[in-house]
């Protein structure tokens, strides 16, 4: 998996990937590939003024990069804030619908041992499956089915992470399978979704809303005469979390 | 480990933990051990007038509610983004400097290979060990050194983590034992410390200055009549986020 | 008005305020009148190892810190916000309701041609009246009435101001008085409430949601060695601000 | 002056300003002049499928989307917080430097009483005294010199706003007609300025750091359906604002 190489400019910044065999070619020159090989960390550009390129491996991160695009893809901000809070761990089992593009199913598989994704539609599913190829990830059982319809045969549950519309009517269903004090993370965009969503948990006899939040990523320029918020780079609002807790 | 049940009663939200054996004894009454013991998800208190308790297993989030007191404890918004930012996983090693109270190096273990723990004052070596017992974790070498002192002799590091005064001083010294296209994690109060860090980083010839950041957490308070921020909750400034690159 | 005096201690930063005759007296010592009405920027306090404190003249901002307390009050951030955003200026008149314990009452006189102010509770009328002689404001007409029995009658008026329970009952009067391309703003703690106001704006046939906006003030600690987000100082949230645009 | 209209399509939203005579020509379709001018609420394109277009008279924030640009605008979330945190009113004199467009100038200008404006640059001078016209504003003296030259022949000041490069050169100067208990307010965008600012600050006999803080705007949608953050519309840091009082 892991063999692309991420390069950066020293002079502009551009980043590149390399991935395949031969040379890179960038809008600064083209870097030969006995020169990408050579396990320098500095490499250089084969043009008249060579350009100086950092080169070091890549990592998964980058490789989201490279995923196929189809439904808006759930940021590290707001992934990282789910596994920090829940404390799933290694020996941790998640169950996640709907899929979305796998971004949320790879980080967690990464970390946990397993991970059960439902996905309803097809054409995502293509998608993921095509996504966790790319991320060399072996645990993860990818469903393409309503989790409405089996949320009752799913066992042993430490993490049920929702990311879907109309995620509050499995809230209704038989939740017996998610484990006493562990949590059902919602991803919901908007307040009124998160109204709708506590009006059935205020009538349900298994779980207590522990909290409502949003995660805000605040960017900074920091050089050596300069020190403020990144123009052009806040995040944008992606969704509030809640946080359910099984009793 | 985790025998510890939490309960939150339902008039007043207040939230107990029950660790012992015993009746458990509350400001609105105390539950019986037989009640506490009973495996229902709702137990009463033995008063006339008798109270509901939500009552559900705690997780290693609630541990850290018990945790030894020592320096000021890193956060589960700081924690969750540095790990979802730099996607280690389960196969990363760790080195960290300082352990603080452990709360970084317990919520890393429970996830990734190994930590490998530097704390340079003795006293807060006995709370971080304290504290690594008390959830658990066995994949931790606590070591009472200055991480100054060895780091040249720290080889295939995933991640280093560095929570301590002057963090810039490491920067200088041989980091080649970190792993390419690897993290060093900086947490950091003020600006003013990073930019002391960016004047060496400017110097480095194996750093790249990826990202400065920093986590805002906002809760929310959501009824079926109210959805505002929390009041007298916004979570303070902690730190600030520097991802340092290596190459 | 403004013959009060503001004190800050040199070495502690605590700050007393100055108004009647004779000594000042404070934790670090007292100051004689004589040395307060000396003209010197700097005085000392009379005790054997002098304290300095600077000394200048108070402001506005400075006598709201006098106020009689009854509801919450509106902050300077929240103030400032509406005052440029709808670009009243001295030529202005505005109606205000409620007037609370007069904040906004008395910000906007000190700028606007006029404000008249409803008020429904009579105490509350009480603390305005106070707080506007200490303000030595004279453009003001405070009234014990209930704005949606009246609404009807104001003409002419470049503001409508609106921090009240329930205030989108008023939107559905007659408006008429309101000048057109001019503004409506609603200061609403909840979203819930901004839903219901948003409904009965759906309905109008003279008013346009130009906007729904939050103010968050973020206080800095700047020394010569720290440059940091202030701990415990970050404002709460106060309200949102809903401007509606008459046509 | 105010003769401008403004124009909101109730289909698309997009808005249109009408200042001169004859038809309004849109994306939309056209509108005529009988139409614009009948004072009406709603007017009709002339097209077959006639589109509605809310149509209101303008002010002074419309017309600040008229002005000859030049430098960065000053925007109203930072205007309003100067003017409400100082409490200049209708009274005050205020001395600015350096003008920029004159979006500072021509908003003090409409609620105080006089605003002497300072601009280095002949060709910004020509910019501010173009938008000043546009906005009717004649209680300003504009001056194309360098305020570091004269500060110390300004008297009676309530307050002195700077937004210009190395400020903190001013605050060496004889600062003896800025009034006891006032402000100066520096408009600086980057910490390390700041950090320059307080060692000045810090050698002064007669200045006090009050205040470092910034304003954050947050938009947000709420429609009857969605209450979220507004998308792409987060508004982008501007610039810290310190407070510092004249003792």
């Amino acid at each position: 998996m892991l063999l692309m190489k991420v390069l950066i400019s020293k002079k502009t910044g551009n980043v590149y990937y390399y991935k395949e065999k031969g040379e890179l070619h960038t809008k600064e020159g083209f870097i030969k590939e006995e020169e990408l090989m050579s396990g320098k960390s500095v490499v250089l550009t084969a043009n008249s003024e060579a350009r100086e390129f950092l080169i070091f491996d890549g990592n998964k991160y980058d490789l989201t990069k490279k995923f196929k695009r189809g439904p808006q893809m759930i940021q590290a901000k707001d992934l990282g804030y789910v596994l920090s809070r829940t404390r799933i761990d290694k020996h941790s089992k998640i169950v996640e619908a709907g899929g979305g593009m796998g971004a949320a199913t790879s980080f967690f598989a990464s970390l946990v041992k397993s991970v059960k994704c439902y996905e309803i539609r097809a054409d995502h599913c293509e998608i993921i499956k095509s996504n966790l190829e790319l991320m060399g990830v072996d645990n993860v059982e990818l469903i393409n089915a309503d989790l409405n319809d089996t949320i009752q045969n799913e066992k042993d549950v430490d993490l049920l992470f929702l990311d879907m519309p109309n995620c509050e009517k499995i809230l209704e269903k038989d939740l017996s399978g998610i484990k006493s004090g562990r949590y059902i993370v919602c991803y919901i965009p908007s307040i009124t979704q998160i109204l709708d969503l506590v009006a059935v948990v205020n009538n349900s006899n298994c779980l207590y809303l522990e909290e409502v939040s949003e995660i805000i990523l605040r960017h900074w320029k920091v050089t050596d005469r300069i020190a403020r918020p990144e123009h052009q780079k806040e995040t944008d609002h992606t969704a509030f979390l809640v946080f359910l807790r099984k009793y």
